[in-house]
């Protein structure tokens, strides 16, 4: 398989978590987004939202969308399993995940902080805007688990909710959200970077980290 | 079962589609987004996020987020199937409907709009921004499947690409996008449309209509 990403994508790194987590080798191909590789007509070919991740399968099948290929990964090699099996629990597990991956990441991701930067606002208003984006996202999810005992965010093994978690709080403490705001999502993503699956998965860990 | 949700949500509209192919009954409960019903404690209870749709089933049990909810309608009751057996083509169709439920609907909707107008941009540039988000998830919806048969987004039967497709492209209108760039999507459409699943789901036929 190959996996196209970049070292700092939050969406690439979900997927890195996984494959890690599943045992899954993978090349790992970088588009430097902010030298906008990804607008590259070769890649648009692959992924005309010109985002990252892309995974390419070793038939030369290509899925876009980090939780699609999360799931695909889950359906085509399920052991470990990131889901459960109960279909609430493994509902309220996506809606968690959806909480970072549909409402909270892409209003922070370069491209709609770099159009926040064409419309006029400046580096002060675009920073805010990114941390306030954050701290709307982990607010609710912190309150999703409120009463789930962990230590990862939906029992004693990772799911999905962790794959989508320590990656935005990566952006969110990079954005000058003060994490410390919530205790249960810490926790579980204490528990998370115990695991070499989720520490060998980090931005700084990748080739094309600088 | 109990869907709270508001006429004109298209995160809601896909839920209704979704219970009407299933021909599964459900009591309405709407929230005026508009009014900020959606903020009241006692639905902040249900879903902290403040967004709608949010699904109680008959035992109380609570999921957020339109597509967690339709997964778990998928899982608990398969028949009509909303997406295919095959892992792959599976995954092609959660990736067109994540591109346009992660990276299009939540830049456009009620909160992040209301924000934009609370930083300072006029009326005029907050549509601008809105019909850009949904030009940018169309387009690229529209090369997704620009292989695709049809005549719905894959294959003979809506999937859950449909139920995230026409929604999406009503909002589209609504912003002064030409949608007539899309003409595979707008066969889509067309096919959906032909249903009366997908028609009793319309926001001007539900009874909080304005």
């Amino acid at each position: 398989m190959k996996l196209h990403g970049y070292f700092r994508s939050s969406a690439s790194y979900r997927v890195r978590i996984a494959l890690n987590l599943k045992g899954l080798g993978a090349d790992h191909l970088p588009h430097h987004l902010r030298k906008g590789e990804q607008r590259d007509p070769a890649y648009l070919a692959l992924n005309p939202q010109g985002l990252v991740p892309t995974l390419q399968d070793d038939q030369g099948a290509i899925i876009t969308q980090s939780l699609a290929i999360i799931e695909w990964l889950e359906e085509t090699d399920p052991e470990p399993p990131l889901l459960p099996k109960d279909p609430l629990r493994r509902a309220k597990i996506r809606a968690f995940a959806m909480a970072l991956a549909c409402d909270t990441h892409p209003l922070q991701n370069l491209k709609v902080l770099g159009r926040l930067r064409q419309i006029g606002l400046s580096e002060e208003q675009v920073t805010e805007w990114a941390a306030w984006a954050n701290r709307e996202g982990l607010s609710a999810c912190e309150t999703l688990i409120a009463d789930e005992p962990g230590p990862f965010c939906f029992g004693a093994k990772p799911t999905i909710a962790d794959l989508c978690l320590v990656p935005q709080l990566a952006n969110a403490r990079r954005f000058g959200v003060e994490v410390a705001a919530f205790p249960r999502l810490l926790k579980a993503e204490a528990a998370a970077k115990n695991l070499k699956a989720f520490a060998d998965a980090a931005p700084e860990r990748q080739p094309d980290a600088e």
